[in-house]
C-alpha cells in the first residue's frame, strides 16, 4: 500500500493516490470511500491492466522506434494497437514488429475531414490513450474534447521557450546552451496544456542545427518514455493547467 | 600547452585559443602571430594576471555571498574591489569581508543621473568586469557601451522563456517541471545578450512560488560562478550575439 | 494536510509522514493516534521550530561557508549554535559571523580523550544535530551512539566508489568522467551510514587533480546544502541502513 | 577546420586531433606532418567513412534495440554488418532488421573453444568495432589483443563502484540515490580499461531491483548510444588506462 496526497491551495481541492493490492472488488472499495468521503468527491478505482494505446505520427521515427521496441518485448506495460500517420513514411518500420498501420492523409481535404477520418481509424481501436510521437499536425478542440486528458504530446522545445515551428533553429540563433523536450498533456491551445515533464541535455557553440536537431530527439524520446511511464501508472492528475504528479 | 579552435562558418570566422607557458615576452609572441596570420586577424595575449572586479547588487543575497566566499578563501582566482547597491542592504555582509560597499541609490533621481553615479562609483576602481549578481535595474546602452563585452549578467530564468519580472510567479502559474537560470554577457537589449551558461533545477507540483525562488537561488549562485570561472580564465570569446566557449 | 507513505517490504515496516496546520495540541494528536495504530507504532510529533545544529570542521571553508552565510540571511531554516574544528584555521571566518568557534585539538591525545573534549564542547549547545561540514577525523561508535541518526556527514565521492582518504587522486587517476558526493547519516562505519542524497558533476580529461577537487567541493557543498534541508524538514526516515526521502 | 589539442603532463604525450575539408589526398598530409613532426610522432589520417560494427550480445534486448533503430534511419553514422549472440534470444528481432544474427553458444565447450568460434564467426565481417551491447561473457586477453582499442563495452554501473556482477542488487542493499552507467574500451582488466563516458539517472527510496534496473536500462542505452557516436567521429584518443575526449 503506498499513498500520496497533494492539497491545490489555488483551487482548494484536495488529491490522493492510494495503490493497494488485496482481494476486495472494485465496486466494494468505490462505495466504502464514497460514503466515507465528502458529497462531491471524486472517486476512481483503477484495477490493473494494460492500457490501450494507438501512436499517431507524421514522418520522425525516434519517438516509434523507442515504443515499439519497448512494446516487442514487453517492456511497455501497455498494448499499442495500431499506429496511424498522416503519411506512409513509417509504415514498413511498424509493420515489422507486427502493429498494424494506417495512412490517413490530410493532403487536399479539409481539417474537419482529416480529423473525421482520423477519428474514425482510431475508433475502431477504442484506446485508452492516444500519444503523439511526432504528429506534426494541430488537432482542433473538438478532437481533443473526445480524448479529454486522454492524448500525450512530446514538443520539441522547453517549454515555454520556443513555441511554434522550428524550435531548433530558434535554439541555435538565440545561442542556447540547452536544449529540451516537454511531454504535455494536449487541450485546444497549441503548446500548451498540463506539462507532465520536462527535461534537457547540453549543447555547444560547435553545434549547428542539425547537431541541436539530433540532441533533441535523444530528449524527446527520454522524455516521452518518462511521461508514458507515469501515465500508464495512473500517477498523474490535472488540476487546472498543471499536473500533479505522484512519483 | 592547449589550443581549441572554431570556425563559425555562418560569419566565416576563425577563433582559436591557445594556452602556453614559456618565458617569451608577450609583445614578442604578438609580433610574430601578427606577421604569421592574415592582415586583419586580432591578436590578443593575455598575461596570467587576477582580474579585477566591481559586484553590482541590489538586495538579494545569495550571489554575493557565494562570490564573497570564494573570495576570502583565495578562490575566486579575481579581486574583488567592491560592491555598489542601490540599496545599502548588503552593505553590513560585504563589509565582514573587508570589501568597500557603496551605495548608488536610484530614488528620486533619473536614470542618466543614476548611472552617471554609477559609473563614478565605478570607475575609481578600474574594473575588467563588472558582475551583474542580481542588480535589478536595467543599465541604459549609453552605460554598457562602456563595457563592452565586460559586464556579466545572471538571468532568473531558462532564456528565452518567462522573459521580465517576475519569473518564478510566471513558472509556478505554468506548472512547469524544470526551473533554469541563465549568464549572459549584456549588451543593449534587456534579457539578451550572448549566453555563456545554463542550468537547471527540477521542480515538483507541491512546490509553491517560495520554493520556487529557493530553487532558483541555488541555480542562479551555481551559473553566476560557473560563467565567472569561464570569463576570468579567458575562456569566452563573442560571435555576434553567441558565445563561444572553450572549454 | 500532507500525506506520504512507504511500505518496505524487505523489513515488513510501514512508514508515513504526515504535514498538518491546526490548533490541536501535540499531545492530544499523538494520543489519538496512538490508540489508532497497532500496538507498537511509533508516533512523533514534531511541532514546528528551528532545529539546533552544531557544525564540524577541520580546515576545509566550502561547505561551512555555504552554511554560515544562508545562516546569516534567515534561510537556512535552523539555527547554528557554534561551530567546533580540530584546528583554528575556520575560526576567524566563523567568528564574522557572530558564531562561537570551539577549537578541540585532537593533536597528542588520545581519540577517548579528543571524543571526551569533543562531547564536552558540543553538549554545552544540546544541538538537534551535528554537522560533519569536511570534518576529517573519524568517530568512533561510543561518539555516534550519543547522536544516534542525528549526524550529517558529507563524503567527498559518489558512494561506495572510492571509500576512504584522496578519493579525487583516485578518480583522476581511474579516468572517471563524473565525480559524485554523497550526504549520510553517520553509523559506526566509516563512509558507511545511510544514503540521504548523492549528485554528480561531469569532468573531463584535462581536468587535473586540483580541478576535480574544484569540482568536488561545488558538489559537496550542493549535496550538503540539499540533505541538510530534507532534515531539517524532517522528510528522512531511516529503515536499516538506508533512509526513507519523503520529499 | 577545427582542431583540439591536450598536453599529458603525467605521460608527458600532445595529442592534437585536426578535422578538415579539402581535396588534398591523405598520404600527401600524411607525410608533410610527418615531415613536419618530431620523428616518434604517430599520424593517423582517416577519411571519412562509415565504419564497420560488429555488436555482441546475450540476452537484453535494449542496447542493441536502441542500436538497430539507429542503424536502420540512417542515423547511426556506421554499418552494423551482424550481431552475434551468445543465446538465440535476440535473432527474431535482429532479423526483422536484415541483419544476419550468428548464435554462437559458449555451452559445453571451453573458453578457449568458445572464443575461437567467436572469432571465426566476427572475423568475417572484418569489423573496425566490437560493440559489446551487454554481452554477459567476459573475453580473454587474447581475444581483446586482437582488437586492440577497438572494443566498446557498456557497463552496468558507475564504475568504479559494484563492479562484478548484479551491480543493480547491490545498488538496491546500498540504497544509493543514484544509478549510474559507463562506457569503457575493453582492456585485459575485467570492467577496467578506459572510461569513454558515464551517466546517471536518480532512483527514489521506493524502486525495488526491478525499478533499479529498469533505470539502468535507460541510462545504459543512453550512455553507449553516446560513447558509440564519439568512437565513430574519431573523437576518443587513449592515453594509458585513461581517454582523451575530443568533443
Amino acid at each position: 500500500m503506498a499513498m500520496k496526497e497533494f492539497v491545490d491551495t489555488a483551487t482548494a481541492q484536495f488529491f490522493a493516490r492510494l495503490e493497494t493490492t488485496g482481494n476486495l472488488l472494485p465496486h466494494t472499495i468505490e462505495e466504502e470511500l464514497t460514503a466515507l468521503l465528502p458529497p462531491g468527491a471524486r472517486v476512481e478505482i483503477i484495477p490493473p491492466r494494460k492500457k490501450k494505446l494507438v501512436i499517431l505520427v507524421t514522418k520522425e521515427y525516434h519517438c516509434l522506434g523507442d515504443l515499439l521496441v519497448r512494446h516487442f518485448f514487453g517492456e511497455l506495460h501497455a498494448d499499442i494497437l495500431a499506429v496511424v500517420g498522416n503519411y506512409s513514411t513509417l509504415a514498413p518500420f511498424t509493420e515489422k514488429f507486427g502493429i498494424p498501420f494506417h495512412e490517413v492523409s490530410h493532403q487536399g481535404i479539409s481539417r474537419e475531414e482529416f480529423e473525421a477520418r482520423l477519428l474514425q481509424a482510431i475508433k475502431a481501436y477504442d484506446p485508452d490513450y492516444l500519444v503523439l510521437a511526432k504528429f506534426m499536425r494541430i488537432l482542433s478542440p473538438s478532437f481533443v474534447e473526445q480524448y479529454q486528458e486522454r492524448i500525450i504530446n512530446i514538443h520539441h522545445s522547453f517549454l515555454p521557450a520556443f513555441v511554434g515551428a522550428n524550435p531548433y533553429k530558434q535554439a541555435f540563433e538565440r545561442g542556447v546552451k540547452l536544449i529540451g523536450a516537454t511531454a504535455h498533456i494536449v487541450n485546444n491551445d497549441l503548446d500548451e496544456g498540463p506539462i507532465i515533464t520536462q527535461q534537457i541535455i547540453p549543447v555547444k557553440h560547435d553545434d549547428g542545427v542539425t547537431d541541436m536537431v539530433e540532441a533533441g530527439h535523444e530528449i524527446e524520446k527520454a522524455v516521452l518514455a518518462d511521461a508514458l511511464k507515469l501515465v500508464l501508472e495512473d500517477r498523474i492528475f490535472v488540476s487546472g493547467n498543471k499536473t500533479i504528479v505522484f512519483t
